[in-house]
């Protein structure tokens, strides 16, 4: 597998919307381009290059005034759409004083980014997750940095069959129960479902902690993709109850969110929260922390595969019958890249 | 701005003088070139390619043997003119034993060294800096190793408009102050000066602690650059004493070195000091340390800068009113540079 | 010197055989290829390419499995001939699912590895080395990582120059008795030997130590390549009583063992061992720790050598007269790449 291009024209999660409070402005690079995030003292959140169109130095470096941020440098000021409001000792503002913005948008707990043509940055496009505006739900967010390139972090979650096996230790459990359920795996209109029931079977020990099962339940895992972001809904009710009829609120359901952003072509900013319909004591810290640990092993996987992509660029990469899943969202981002590239 | 290539046939500040004691050796990179500076038994002091004609292994890692330097891994010697003295085992010595040798001379507490053409290596082109021969002046040196190319220092030292941003902490001041003075600039010989002309007004506190003025002063900073290095001198005079006029002796002054010499591309030398004529007790260790983290606060500048320009190669570097003096500093290096191209 | 392509059609030391229990298997990077080396539970040895045919995970970090080796990430499970042997979920193993398998010879207390064409692996190319199994003999073994090209440590070995510079200070010795002992060197069929003999000489404090001499010596230093592996024979009898007849073995001796593998262009693996006739207590601690200790300063000398190659890769490197054992072997050296080039 050779390294392909990056998805431009989509949109991207650029952090945490609790993250950048007023004044506040981060660093962070997307698709090989440094980017200064920051919110203004009035609270509207802006993206430009972090460079000052002066100098090159770090935007990022200086502080926020007002709806503008300045450059420590020399003190020029930019606005949120990038042109440049003040030049110290300087009456005329010539206009190529300015940066290039990108539209940024606060929506749900998240900053989401366009990075590609800013004509075609459509805020009704960006992936819908209405769990983190859900008053009945808690959840937590937190952030990786990972050392590989974003597909393989697409595969890694699209896959249920790693888990016996890299979460052995974890979340893992028997990799012949595992096997025996069969995955489904459908097409959405952007993206790829893939599915797993497990009627009248076993609770996990977890799901009886937290829900108080008594017997046996009927389970449910449910992974969307959408460019480039995966919702995974799992959980379970007591049997017959409805639980694949779209009658789950009286069962027990976690939420998680996964967004996924290239940084370069061989690191990702990967933006994941959970959530729980068990509101007593929200996300309870040994759940999130295990889910940490979890995800944090799949990062030591990611760090691996690329190095050895790196060193072995030639080889191919067989497919087996459990991956499914991930072929189908492979083959999907594979059409999207095509459209990109055809314009 | 991309990287321009290096001005080769001039003079470069190579070191300080009084770090390089006979018998002692240091391994230090110019215009990416490795070379080892040394000073015989007898005090003279040496250049030479930092690579053993034979094995290539490092000669700043051997000993220096009165007027040679031995390799240390099979004991072959050089002189300072690079060509092979010694030979163990061995009575002939070949004419192709030899490393390259550059031109280097120590003048006025400094070693200079010619990176270009040896035989147009003119000691009478080295930059003149008697400040530091001069009895009524106390000074004291330092360097930095800065992370950025050489220009970007040039452009920084040039310009008197980043103080009250970068410095606001240390010499910064009023920004308002620092924009109502007029900036003159003018061409020399062979570089270009800088001028602010301050009469009648406030003295700042270290002035007043140094000299003890008790109203207002006339007050100067001068900067003039020559290839590579640049002279800083600054001061103040009681009002209506000669400040302008050339008699400047009676007042406070501070004379600023800086010796800027290209490690590779992204990377500088930079070799500095400062004197005063306030003698009682030289430079006081307060003010070389405020000093030193002023200029510090420089490199974190020139470090970013770099790194942006690195990360988004294409983008123009657009002027502003104030830069006047950086600008005709540019715009006599990019003739130095057409000049040594066009042969 | 410019850098060479790597010998491929040999075979090259991989590790040390006692390291690798049944059950462990270790990465290890030759020429530019990571490999993972495994042992089977029934004490087989393997080599593979360190990458599972279907996500490129490392199969270094998963477990030996019997006579397979498991990729961690999906339980798929490789033979010692790189087949897949076992796809969970999965009844059909398809033929492309299967890794590179290296020939992994064990002998002599080594493991050989051949990363040519397999179907010329002939084992009985494998370069003898009887001493690690004579039990007449004591040995203890040890390995370096060395941040040089593998030529330049062959260089270093088949130089007795080097020794009263670089190891002044551990087993240098007077230079001027190095250099008046003429060094001769011949061709073997497979290689060079390069042979020092003194007779009647006084031998150093350590073999003193070691075998009790009370007088002068027959002595002799003996070094042979062959690619690329060097064996050193260093010892002394009485006078008179065979050194130079082949009849040695009731004098003194020390063997020196000198596997090079190549890990890149400017990396490489060495795997060293030294053995003696004094058997008493084997090697001591304090004879095995200076010889390591005077190996590690050769390390540093090609570190030095690899980084001035780098920065000045134009400059030839020019031969003295005590260079004619080690040029003679860079010219076997050359003849063996060419008729590997020519096929």
């Amino acid at each position: 597998m050779t390294t392909k291009p990056f998805l431009r024209n989509i949109w991207y999660v650029a952090g945490w919307a609790a993250d950048l409070a007023p004044g506040a402005r981060v660093a962070r690079t997307f698709l090989n381009r440094p980017v200064v995030l920051w919110r203004s003292e009035a609270g509207k959140v802006f993206a430009l290059d972090d460079r000052c169109a002066h100098r090159a130095m770090a935007l990022s470096s200086g502080p926020v005034v007002g709806e503008a941020i300045r450059c420590p440098y020399h003190g020029m000021e930019f606005g949120g759409d990038g042109r440049c409001t003040r030049i110290p000792a300087q009456d005329k503002i010539p206009d190529i004083a300015r940066v290039r913005a990108y539209p940024l948008v606060e929506r749900q707990g998240l900053l989401w980014i366009w990075m590609g043509d800013a004509e075609r940055a459509d805020p009704g496009l960006i992936p819908d997750y209405p769990v983190h505006d859900d008053p009945k739900l808690a959840w937590r967010s937190s952030y990786f940095h990972v050392d590989g390139n974003w597909q393989l972090l697409v595969d890694n979650l699209m896959d249920l069959s790693h888990l016996p096996y890299i979460h052995a230790h974890t979340i893992g459990g028997d990799p012949e129960l595992h096997f025996r359920t069969k995955t489904q795996s459908e097409k959405l209109p952007n993206g790829v479902r893939v599915m797993r029931h497990m009627p009248d079977s076993d609770p996990p020990p977890t799901y009886v902690a937290a829900a108080g099962f008594t017997g046996k339940v009927d389970r449910w895992q449910e992974i969307e993709f959408e460019p480039v972001m995966i919702r995974i809904h799992t959980g379970a009710c007591d049997p017959g109850t409805g639980a694949y009829d779209g009658r789950r609120e009286h069962g027990f359901s976690m939420f998680g969110f996964h967004g996924i952003t290239p940084e370069t072509e061989t690191t990702t900013h990967y933006f994941w929260s959970m959530a729980t319909n068990i509101l007593t004591d929200g996300i309870p810290d040994e759940v999130f922390e295990q889910t940490a640990r979890t995800f944090a092993e799949d990062m030591e996987v990611l760090k691996l595969q690329q190095a050895r992509m790196l060193a072995m660029p030639d080889l191919p990469m067989i497919d087996i019958a459990s991956d499914a899943g991930g072929r189908h969202t492979r083959q999907f981002i594979a059409r999207c890249l095509k459209r990109e590239q055809e314009g």
